[in-house]
Order: C-alpha cells, then sequence, then structure tokens
C-alpha cells in the first residue's frame, strides 16, 4: 500500500516548508497514516505540526484515539488551538473537549461561533456512551419539493460541511423529520425528476438517551450507512455514522471481554500502557477474588478430620472446581455475549433456566461416565468413582444454573452482566461443589468404607 | 419506529394479493423487518412468499442471518430459486450457494449469465474468512477525462447495479486501478467542473488473500465506506463494504469470547440452537480439561503422608489456584485481545514479557502481602503465613507469564491465540503451582514445624 513513502516525502516537504507542494501532497494522504508517522518522527513534532493546514490539523486530531488526541492538541499554542477547534466535527470535538480540565474547554467554546458553541454544549449534556454522546450535528436537511438537480445543486453549496451524505433528511419548518432520501438514489435518478417519489418516509431513528450498544444493533440489523437522531417530537437533532459504531462495537466487545477476564476498564493499548497502570487494573479483582476464594479454606478445614483418613479425597478437588469453573463460564459467556448482541433479554430466563438445566444433565452424565471409568480403573474403587462422579454431575448443574442466571440477574438489577463471568462464577461454584463433595464423600465413601467416624 | 405496524399492513396486502399496492408498500419497509415479521408469522409462508416482487425476495436472503439463508430459500420452487439467484448481489449469492449441496449449486450456476457464474465461481475459490470471500465483484468503474455531469450521467444508468457508490473506481483499459474519487466529492463539486482533480491515486486497497480480520483493521484505522481489493497487478477484483466489515467484527469477538470460555464454534442464536447442538458445542473442551486435570490429582497423591499429617495445607490449594487461573487469563486474554485489534504482533514478545514479569511482581508481592497478614492473624502461624504467601508469589509470575507468553507463540505456530486462554492456562498453572507449593510446605513448614519425615 506504499504508505510510509507519500508520508515520508510530505515531511520532506514541510520541513523545506514548501507550501504550494504540501498542500498538494496532502490531498493524497489519509491522517491515520499522518498519525502513525508522526509518533516514529525523531525531529520537533512542534515545528513540523505548524506547517499543516489548520484543516489537515483538525482532521488529525479527530482521527487520533481518543487517548492520543489530547496529548497531540496540547502541542498547539492557544491561538492555533482555537483556530483547530472551529474546524472540528461536532462529535469528535465533543470527544475532545471531555479530555480537557473545565475551564480550558469553556475558553475553547467561548472562541467559537456562538450558534456552533451552543449545539457543542447541548451534545456534552448527553452520557458519551449514549446516542447523543456520539452523534453528529452536521447532517443535509432538504426539503420534499425540489428535483434531482436542484438537490444536487443545493449539496455543491451546502454538502461540506455534512458528517456524512450517505442519507439526505427532509424536514418541515420546525425541523420535523418527515423523511430521508439516499444519495444513492439521488444519484442514479435523471436530473429533471422529482425528489418527492425517492422519499422513504418509514424512518428508522433512535432517541438521544438510547444507549450505544443498543444503537449498534440497529447498525448491525439494517447495514444503514447513518442513522438519524431525533427527540420525543421527532425534531432533528444529528446523526450516528457506520464508522463511528464501527468503534462503539469493538470497544464494547473489548469492554465485555476485559470484564470477564477479571480486568478493570483499561484505556489505551497493551504496549502504551505503563506497568502500574497495568498493575492496577489487575489488582482490584485478583485481591477480591483471592479473599472470596478463602471461604473455600474454610470448608476444607470443616472436614479435617476426614481428609486426614482419607487423602485420597483431596486429590479430586482440583479437577472438580476447574470443570465447575469451565463448565459455568461456558454458560455465563454465552449469557453475556447473547445479551451484548440483543439476541437474550431478560425476559427470556426461563428459556435459558430450561436449556442450561437439560444442556447440563447431558454434559454433567458425559463427563460423569468418563470420570467413573477412569477413576474406577484407576484405583480400583468403585465407591470412590461413584463419589466422584456423583458429585461432578452436581457440579455441572450447579454451574451451569448459576453462570446462566446470574447474569441475567445482574441485567435485571442494571448492573453490567459481564461482571458475572468466569471469575465470580468459579468462586461461588467453587464453593459450593466442595461442600457438596465433601457432605457426599462423607455419607457415600466414608460411610462405606468405615462403618464409624 | 413503528416498523411493526407496517410491515402487518404490508402482509394484510399481501393475502389480499392486491398487487399495485404492494409494491408501494414494500418501497418504505426494510428486508430486515420482514425477516422478523416471517418469523412470527402464522399463515402460508410459501403462499406469502410467492407474492413478494422477486427482487424484494433476493433482497431479504441478502439480508438473512447465514443460518436463516439457506432455510428461506428452500421455501421456493427451483424456478423461482433461479430467479432469485440472478437478483442477488455476488458476495452475498456466494454465501448462499455455499450453503447448498455441490449439485444444487452447479445447477444454479448453470442458469445464470455465463459471465456473471464466471465471477461467482472465481468468487468461491477464495476462502469465506478473507477479503476475496467477503468481497463483491459490483462497483462503478470510471474514466478520468469525465466532467462531474458526465459522471452522474454515467451512474444515472450504470449506478444500479454497484454492492456500494460511496466510491467511484478509475480503471484503465487493463482494469488496472489507477485512482479512486469519493461521491461525496462528486456531488460536493459543480458539474462543468472535471473529475480528474478529485481523484485520489494513492489508493488503500488489500489483497483476496488478506484476513478478514485484518481488512476489519484497516477500517477501524481509516473509517473507509469500502475498500477494493485487487490482485498482485493492481487489477480491479471487488469492493468490501463498511456494513460487511461490522459483521466481520462482531463475528471474530464472538469468536474470540466462545474460544476464551471453552465454547467451540458455534452458528446460530443461542435461543434458537437446539440442546443437543448447545451440548457438543461444550463437551469437547470439558472432557479435554476435567482429563487434563487429573494431573493434579497424580500431584496431591504424592504429598499424601504431608498432607495426611497437614490438613491445613490442603485449605490453601483452591485459593491458590483460583488467584492462579485469574492471573493468567487476565494475562492472556490482554494478549490475545490486543492481538485480535491488531496492536500486539509475535515480534513484540520481549516487551510483552518484560511488562508480564514487572506486573505480576507488583501484583504479586501485594496480594501476598494481604495474604501472609491473613493467614498470620488467622492462624498464628507465621511459617505457614509464609509458605502459603511464597507460593502464592511464584503462582502469580508463573501463571502471569505462561498466560502472556502462549498466545503469542501460538499465533507464532498459526495456531488461533484466542485457545491459549483461561482454560488451558487455569489447566498448565494449576499443576506447576501445586507442585511449588507442596514443595514449598515440605522444605519451610513442614520442615520447621516436625523435623523428621
Amino acid at each position: 500500500m506504499g504508505e510510509d513513502s507519500n508520508v515520508t516525502k510530505l515531511f520532506k516537504l514541510l520541513q523545506e516548508n514548501s507550501t504550494n507542494q504540501i498542500s498538494k501532497a496532502l490531498d493524497d494522504i489519509h491522517p491515520a497514516d499522518i498519525i502513525d508517522a508522526l509518533d516514529e518522527y525523531e525531529g520537533d513534532r512542534t515545528l513540523l505540526l505548524s506547517r499543516f493546514p489548520i484543516e489537515v490539523l483538525a482532521a488529525i486530531i479527530e482521527e487520533a484515539e481518543d487517548d492520543e488526541k489530547g496529548e497531540l492538541f496540547d502541542l498547539f499554542s492557544i491561538e492555533k488551538k482555537k483556530e483547530i477547534v472551529n474546524e472540528m466535527a461536532s462529535d469528535e470535538l465533543v470527544d475532545l473537549l471531555e479530555t480537557m480540565d473545565p475551564e480550558e474547554a469553556s475558553d475553547m467554546l467561548d472562541s467559537m461561533d456562538e450558534e456552533d458553541a451552543q449545539d457543542i454544549k447541548e451534545l456534552m449534556r448527553y452520557h458519551p456512551e449514549t446516542a447523543g454522546g456520539i452523534m453528529a450535528t452536521e447532517f443535509v436537511a432538504i426539503v420534499d419539493e425540489m428535483t434531482i438537480e436542484e438537490t444536487l445543486k443545493y449539496l455543491q453549496t451546502h454538502g461540506d460541511e455534512a458528517e456524512s451524505l450517505s442519507y439526505l433528511y427532509v424536514l418541515n419548518h420546525d425541523e420535523i423529520l418527515q423523511g430521508v432520501v439516499s444519495l444513492r438514489d439521488v444519484v442514479t435518478t435523471p436530473f429533471d425528476a422529482q425528489i418527492a417519489p425517492l422519499i422513504n418516509t418509514n424512518v428508522i431513528s433512535v432517541k438521544p438517551e438510547l444507549d450505544q450498544e443498543e444503537v449498534s444493533h440497529i447498525f448491525t440489523k439494517y447495514g444503514f450507512a447513518s442513522v438519524p437522531v431525533v427527540d420525543e417530537n421527532n425534531k432533528m437533532l444529528g446523526i450516528i455514522t457506520a464508522d463511528d459504531i464501527l468503534d462503539v462495537v469493538l470497544e464494547e466487545s473489548t469492554d465485555d471481554i476485559e470484564k470477564m477476564a477479571a480486568l478493570s476498564h483499561g484505556e489505551g493499548t497493551y504496549l502504551e500502557t505503563g506497568v502500574f497502570k497495568l498493575s492496577k487494573q489487575r489488582m482490584f479483582w485478583l485481591l477480591f477474588l483471592m479473599i472470596s476464594a478463602t471461604f473455600t479454606g474454610v470448608i476444607i478445614q470443616g472436614y479435617e478430620q476426614e481428609l486426614a483418613s482419607f487423602v485420597i479425597l483431596a486429590a479430586f478437588i482440583p479437577m472438580l472446581m476447574d470443570t465447575g469453573g469451565n463448565a459455568g463460564s461456558q454458560s455465563s459467556t454465552l449469557v453475556i455475549r447473547g445479551m451484548a448482541l440483543g439476541e437474550i433479554s431478560n425476559k427470556d430466563y426461563l428459556i435459558v433456566l430450561y436449556k442450561e438445566l437439560l444442556v447440563s444433565g447431558i454434559v454433567g452424565l458425559v463427563l460423569a461416565f468418563v470420570n467413573f471409568l477412569r477413576v474406577w480403573l484407576f484405583y480400583k474403587d468403585i465407591m470412590l468413582a461413584l463419589t466422584v462422579s456423583c458429585a461432578l454431575i452436581f457440579t455441572v448443574i450447579l454451574a451451569k444454573t448459576v453462570g446462566s442466571m446470574l447474569p441475567i440477574l445482574a441485567k435485571k438489577l442494571k448492573i453490567d452482566p459481564a461482571i458475572m463471568a468466569a471469575p465470580i462464577i468459579t468462586t461461588i461454584v467453587d464453593a459450593i461443589s466442595l461442600i457438596i463433595y465433601l457432605h457426599l464423600a462423607k455419607l457415600l465413601y466414608i460411610g462405606k468404607t468405615l462403618p464409624i467416624s
């Protein structure tokens, strides 16, 4: 793809400050490639950046990862910052302002056109992980009495500012959304035709309070390039574009995966995160789970006498605990992911419970059978084989029930279901299955082997 | 959003077979909503579907989930099937043909226009999870000597077939890709301007063999609406669109999450999957891990004498094992996700190892300190506290090293790194940390307490 050589050529032109060649070179280079090259640039970044046109600087800041935005922005003088802010798309500007201290942010807003500043302030009121928090206010509004040619002429003068031109929005005089026309339909229709027949009045829109994960379900269902955001009166507020949703989907998946692995929320990439920040991200859950796990020690001590006489019983504890942990994490993972993709909802809990009971019965029986054969052949002790295998069935059923129900319960209680994943499930299942196992051992195995106690 | 009532109205019209009103109602309804309503339709689906126009049926099949496509398609007669196939987009048709038995697929291909069939056969040669496997061959090619008006007129006659119009591709007479123009630039430029200055010759393209996950990295980096696929001579083969990539990203994340939770690959949603299929998805890994875990039993038996005399030692086994499992799964998860997002590559293994050693040292010390206090206060036995805490530090360091290195090693060996996640890491770390713990106990604890054995 040969991006590197293009950027290298550009940087050379910038160092020589040959202005007219710079803008030509810039035309063909994507801001994302400039950011990559800046990361590795060893000269004076501030000097180099000062030679870029303002709109390219704005594009670079827009394109940068959330955690880099502030860092790059701080390379500029306050005057330059104000110019950049005026060039940025509203949704990206909101993200940038949220990384600043409030005083600097309000300074930036004061430097803007009053109407634009008002738009930005309104956007900042929405939670960053809702439709309102990720929408942009730059879209193209049209009226329904135009021809194709008039529409195209209107785009030639008014299209430049929009975040996306994939759809044109038909609004009435009160800014109420009446319908939508795809640009694709506009450009495949003869110039002299009317726009009206192309308008789809059955518009799929979202409210600004909708969680971004649910917004992503709309995009995956319909495959749209953008979706309008409207208020309760159907007044058009902004649009959300598919490339923002790609980021949302990746972010939400990563969040869930991290929670499932007992990690606190981390910002930035692994390689760019310092050792102390990485340690902090892991400490809380490890401590919490370590302390919870001490409960299993108390249980084992309760059966000290039995275990002292029959150490063989201890030999199966790790296998039982691992199998319980794995069986539970399978169920919780399927339910958590199903809820994240919008395929399972709270009200499905009975179907899920029914399925998990059947599945755990089948899986538990097969595992118990294999385990029975192994223990019997290895130890020539049928009661031992029976005890361990019974405990195994109970453990699998328990693990799958707890693993599937806790995420649903969490969602019901408005807690993030992803927390109810492998680590917590394992801790809970460990303790209960240990009690079942040792109790069963006392009843079945020790009872038959030593008819006293 | 009121989709339901629109679809209900449509179905009523279809039942009455009022043809001219049907096509009007269809204009405003998205095929995804028709699929949802069909799922719940209680009448004769075949009869209802027979009244849809062919292009709507094609859109419905295109829009359906991979596992529903074949099911819906089989509702039609062989003649209708052939008509539908002729209306479908190439990338979607390939997916559909791959679900059919070879004979039916070749029958369908024979019914098509020879050139189109040839295109489809070539697409089917690519692995479904590569750029070639997800691209469509319908794009708009233009030459560089047109005005904006001529370009738009060309779109009016040739734009309908394209999978996406977001970009127009400038090809020479040998179909070699010369440059790209965004539709956005076309519609915001005056009619009489030339197209040439809008052409970006620095095109970012992909080769057909590229893995779909790496294709998704291009989209997340640049935010494109589509990306061209070219062969080694830069000959244009097709395009990949952003909505397909959204599916890829979700699919790849779900795959990784499933593997991390010891689940085999599952098709379809949880609620739609039968109990036996769900059981099968879970059985292999549970059996494999259960049998692997029996190794820990052998280790415990090796220390039977020590454990019989000091059952208290067994009380710490679950806590050590759980902490090791959690610590290892944190590291493997961060590395697996980092590799999936293209943030960590094989050659970073030394940096990762260095970071994990430092992090595990810090985390291990904190955990060991808390644990030391707890055991000391609770059991008033400083040697016991020391033994367990030392074992804990070793376990955390071991778990994080193994957890971070195995996914990188797997990738190096061309195995999917996501397999090297919590379940396998836990099994390996359990065994080694148990040996370390019991050996330490023999040296530090039993040695000091009972100076014989």
